[in-house]
C-alpha cells in the first residue's frame, strides 16, 4: 500500500472506528473518579486487608514523604535506592521466606522483569493461559518460544516441559489468578519443574497477605519458599495497600535481576513513601496474623451466601469471589445498580476476562464486618436477579 | 535437545555464568542504597527542578497519604481512579497545552501503553535508534513492523516512512535524548510525518520541567502541543520530583489507551501520595516560570567548564550532560572517585549507552549554585583525569 498523504485531523481516525465497534459491543470503558471518602461499601478493590488508610500505614507514607521526599529522584541503579528500599528488601525476603528480593516501581514492572531476565531466546516459557496481563507482556517481551497450555493443567505443563526444545525452561502461573481467585496446582507444578530440570516462577500477587501462615503467601503455603529453582513476586499494593512490586528469590536470581531486567534499570525508583507504607503494612501483618484468616473466612460466606442466592460463584481459594453474568451488558447494568445502592463491585468484560465470560469481581478483605457481607449480598441479589445469572 | 533432568540446585547456574562474563567486562553493578540525608553534592538525580524535597510538594505528598490512603487500591478502572488523579491529568494537560492527560504509575508504564496502543499489527513503526528502553520495549510489544533508523535523523525517518507498506504509521522519539541529553529534530520530524500521513510519538520525560515556555517542554516549544497527530509522554519522577508517568494528547486518544492500554488497565493506580506530590510540584512550575532557566543555566555552565577542562562533553540541549570515559573501569573509577570526594554523578556502561560508550552522566538542577558548579567541575577534573579522556 502507498504511504497515503492524509491531513493531521485524520491520522488518528481509526480509534474512533475501533471505539464505535467497543461501544456496538457493550465494551466502553469510562474512569469514575471517586472522592476522598464515601459511606459506600467496596466489595471491588484490593485492599484485602484494609490497610491503605490504616493511620499506621498512611501514617508511616507521610513521614517518609517528608523524610525522604516525594520521589526516589532516579533509577535504583543511580539515586533511587534509599536505604528504605534495602529495609523493605529485606524484610519482604526474610517474611515469605525467601533468600532475598527486589522492589519494583510495581507489579506489572516486577512481572515484566522477571519473566524476560530469567528467560530469552535460549529459554523455553510454558505458561497456564489464565496467567496475568502482565506476565503475558513479559512472555511477548522475552523471545523465548511460548507454550501457553490449559488452565489449571499441571499435566499439559509437565509435557510441554517433557517435549521443549530447549535446554533451559521457566514455568510462569500466577498462584491465585486474578478472575476468578482459583489457585493453581502449585505442588503439581513443582513437581513437574524438578522433573525436567525448569525453573518456577510463580505470581503471588493474590496470595501474599491472604494465604500461608500468618498471610505469608501461596507459595509458603505450598512449601515452595526458599527453594533454589522458585522465584515469586508480590505486588505491594494490594494486601500490603500501598504501590509497587517485588520479586522475591535466590540470592543469584535478585543478583541477576538488579544487572539485567530492564524494567527495574530504566524506570525511576518507587518513592519512598510507597516503600515506608508497604513496610509498615508487613509490620501490621507481623503483628496481626489472623489478619489473612479473616479475609479468608469473609470470602467464604460471602460465596456461600451468594451460590445459595442462586449465583454462579468462583470457588474462591482466597479474597476474590467472581460471579458470572450472561452478558457484558448486564454485568456493567448490575454493577451500576449495586453502586446506586451503595456497594461497589468489580464488572469484568472481555478483553480483561480469560474466558470471554463477563463476571461481577468481589473482593473480601479483613475489615468487613458479617453484617456487611449480608449487606453486600442483598444488594447484590436485588440488583443483579439471579435468575438472569443461571437461565 | 532433551530435556534433561537436572538438580534444582543448578537450575540457575546459567546466571552465575553471566555474571562472570559482565565482572570481565567491567559491567557488574550494584545497589548502593543512600540514607535520608547527606552532604553529598547530587549531580547524578532527575530531580531537576529540586522539588522532591521541596516542602511543599513532600507536604501535599503527606498529606494526601493521610487522606486518601497509602495506595490506590485497584486498577484506574476499577476502584483506583480517585479525583486527585483527576485534577491532575486536567492541570497536566492544560499546562503543556493538549486536550486531555491519562496518568499511569510510572513513565516506563505510560510509554508501554502509548506505543502499544496507538501502533498494532497494522501499524509501521518508525524509531530512533537511541529511544529510551521503555519505548523499545513498547515497540517490541506492539506486534508493528519497526523501523530503527539512524539517530537525529529526519530524512532517515522519511524515506522509512516513504517506503511503508502499512496505511497507518507511527513515529517514535525521545525529544531530550536521556544518555546524551540532545534535543530530537522534533520540527523536521513533525514535516515528515505530515507528508506522509503518520502519528508522532514523542517521549518529553526529560524536556518537561526544563525546555519551553515556564517548563511546558520540548514539544511545546517546537509548537507541537495539542496538535491533533501528536502525542506526548511525560514522566512526574524528574521534574516534578515524584513518581510516575503521564501521556498527553487529542482527547480520543486519551479515550483509546483508557480502553485499550494494557499496562494502564492491568495496573493499579498511581499512589496518592505521589499523584497529589505530582500536582503540587507542576503548582510550582507554574508559579515560578524560571526555574526551568535556572536548570538550563546551570547546565550550560557545566558543560563549558567541563569543556574548558579538556573532557569531551555533549552539548546540553536540556539539563543533561555527558562526559565520555575510555572505558567502563575508568568510568566506574571515577565515579567512584567523585563520590569520595563529595561529589555524585551518574556512571553509564553498556547496555545502558546506546553507543557503546561509558559515560558520567551529570544532570544540572535548579537549585544548584553557581559554585555548586564549580565545585563539582573541580572535583570531576581532580577524580577523572581529562587526560584520559582525550587520550
Ligand atoms: C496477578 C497480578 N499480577 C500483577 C499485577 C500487577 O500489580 P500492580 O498493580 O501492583 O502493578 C496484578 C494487578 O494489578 C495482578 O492481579
Ligand atoms: C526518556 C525516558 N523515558 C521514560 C522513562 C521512564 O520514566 P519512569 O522512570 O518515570 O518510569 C525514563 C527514565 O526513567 C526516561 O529517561
Amino acid at each position: 500500500m502507498d504511504a497515503a498523504q492524509k491531513p493531521p485531523e485524520q491520522v488518528f481516525d481509526w480509534l474512533d472506528a475501533e471505539a464505535d465497534r467497543r461501544a456496538e459491543a457493550g465494551l466502553t470503558r469510562r474512569l469514575n473518579p471517586r472522592p476522598a471518602s464515601s459511606a459506600e461499601l467496596d466489595l471491588a478493590g484490593n485492599d484485602y486487608l484494609g490497610l491503605a488508610r490504616d493511620k499506621r500505614v498512611a501514617g508511616a507514607a507521610a513521614a517518609a514523604a517528608l523524610r525522604w521526599g516525594a520521589g526516589a529522584t532516579g533509577s535504583r541503579l543511580v539515586t533511587g535506592s534509599t536505604e528504605l528500599h534495602a529495609e523493605l528488601e529485606h524484610e519482604l525476603a526474610r517474611f515469605c521466606g525467601f533468600q532475598a528480593a527486589l522492589v519494583f516501581s510495581s507489579g506489572f514492572t516486577a512481572n515484566l522483569g522477571a519473566v524476560t531476565a530469567l528467560s530469552g531466546a535460549e529459554s523455553a516459557i510454558v505458561t497456564d493461559k489464565y496467567i496475568h496481563a502482565s506476565l503475558i507482556e513479559g512472555c511477548r517481551l522475552s523471545r523465548a518460544g511460548i507454550a501457553a497450555v490449559a488452565h489449571s493443567d499441571a499435566a499439559a505443563v509437565e509435557h510441554a516441559l517433557a517435549t521443549r526444545r530447549t535446554d533451559r525452561a521457566l514455568v510462569v502461573t500466577d498462584s491465585v489468578f486474578s478472575v476468578d481467585g482459583d489457585l493453581a496446582p502449585l505442588t503439581e507444578l513443582s513437581t513437574a519443574c524438578r522433573k525436567y530440570g525448569a525453573a518456577l516462577l510463580i505470581d503471588d500477587a493474590h496470595g501474599f497477605g491472604v494465604l500461608g501462615e500468618g498471610g505469608r503467601g501461596a507459595v509458603h503455603a505450598a512449601g515452595l519458599a526458599g527453594q533454589p529453582d522458585v522465584v515469586t513476586t508480590v505486588t505491594l499494593s494490594k494486601s500490603l495497600g500501598a504501590q509497587g512490586g517485588a520479586v522475591l528469590g535466590p540470592r543469584r536470581v535478585i543478583k541477576h535481576l538488579v544487572e539485567t531486567a530492564r524494567s527495574f534499570i530504566f524506570d525511576t525508583g518507587l518513592a519512598p513513601a510507597s516503600a515506608a507504607a508497604a513496610l509498615a503494612a508487613l509490620g501490621v501483618l507481623k503483628s496481626e496474623p489472623d489478619l489473612a484468616g479473616k479475609v479468608l473466612a469473609n470470602a467464604a460466606r460471602l460465596s456461600e451466601q451468594l451460590t445459595d442466592a442462586g449465583f454462579r460463584v468462583s470457588r474462591p481459594d482466597a479474597a476474590v469471589v467472581s460471579v458470572q453474568a450472561p452478558s457484558a451488558d448486564e454485568a456493567v447494568g448490575w454493577a451500576a445498580r449495586c453502586i446506586e445502592q451503595g456497594v461497589r463491585v468489580g464488572c469484568f468484560r472481555p478483553p480483561s476476562v480469560p474466558d470471554g465470560i463477563s463476571r461481577l469481581r468481589l473482593t473480601a478483605r479483613a475489615d468487613l464486618s458479617e453484617s456487611d457481607v449480608d449487606t453486600a449480598v442483598k444488594v447484590i441479589s436485588a440488583c443483579a436477579p439471579p435468575r438472569a445469572a443461571t437461565s
